[in-house]
Formats: structure tokens, C-alpha cells, sequence
């Protein structure tokens, strides 16, 4: 399943409850596009926040974190690793 | 030990053997200022690479990526994760 990186910005001030909560809304409906989020990272004081997903498409991706209500600024499938 | 996500862009065209040789040149000095790289992602058709790692500063991930030739373009504390 192909990896995908993607980005939000203007999250300045996220909290860990907050992350975790929108982390836990994208889980509860991932299934529906066959996405898997694993990870994410947040910098309150920048905004910036990256999920890392395995997802048969980025607009799968796109479509998941807009109905959870936090869109992604940025989707960039993420093919090679290290 | 804080984590940071850093991005280098211009990378287009990465190939895995290329992430993998910068990977190695940085793990081979990463110690020099107790950092440790632990994944990295590429994408070669928009030349965005993410890498994860632990620091004791931004600028510490900046001097390894420096002396290794692939200076980081973005280097961003992540202090909340999921």
C-alpha cells in the first residue's frame, strides 16, 4: 500500500488532546477508504502537523481528513523510505 | 530527547539508493552532536523530503544535514505526536 505525508498548517496552538482527537476521529472512519493513519506530528508554534498514512490514494486521504473537519494543505505520496 | 521533522526541497528525481546514501553519511556523524535520524521519506516527483529525527536542538539537525551536503531546508521541533 502506498505511503503518503501530508500536511497541515495554521494549527498554531494544537494541544496533545487536540492531535489525539482529531488523530482518534480520522481512525473511527479511516476504514471507509481504506486508509491507515500511523503517525502524526505536531509544532504548536509553528501550526505545522504531519500525518503519515499507507492509503491506496492521497485523495482518499484528502476525503478522510475533510469530513473529520481538519482538510490537509498538503498530500504528497512518500514512495521511498529510509 | 526532543524530535524534529526537517524538510529538504529540490529533491527531485531522489531515488532510494540516493535517500539511502544521505541516510548513511548522516547516521556516520550524527553523533558528533547527539542526534539520531531515525526514518525518512521522499517523494521525487515533487522533491519534498521529510526527515524524523531525535536532537538536542534544530540546530543540531541543521549542522549534521550541513556538513553532509543535504542541508535541511525547514527543520521544525515536533513536541506532540500520536
Amino acid at each position: 500500500m502506498p505511503e503518503f505525508m501530508d500536511v497541515h498548517r495554521n494549527m498554531t496552538g494544537i494541544t496533545q488532546a487536540a492531535l489525539q482527537a482529531a488523530h482518534d476521529a480520522d481512525l473511527a472512519i479511516q476504514g471507509d477508504e481504506g486508509v491507515d493513519f500511523k503517525s502524526a506530528w505536531a509544532d504548536p508554534e509553528s501550526g505545522l502537523v504531519y500525518c503519515l498514512s499507507e492509503a491506496p490514494s492521497a485523495d482518499a486521504v484528502r476525503r478522510i481528513h475533510e469530513r473529520t473537519g481538519h482538510p490537509a494543505d498538503e498530500v504528497h505520496p512518500v514512495p521511498i523510505k529510509v
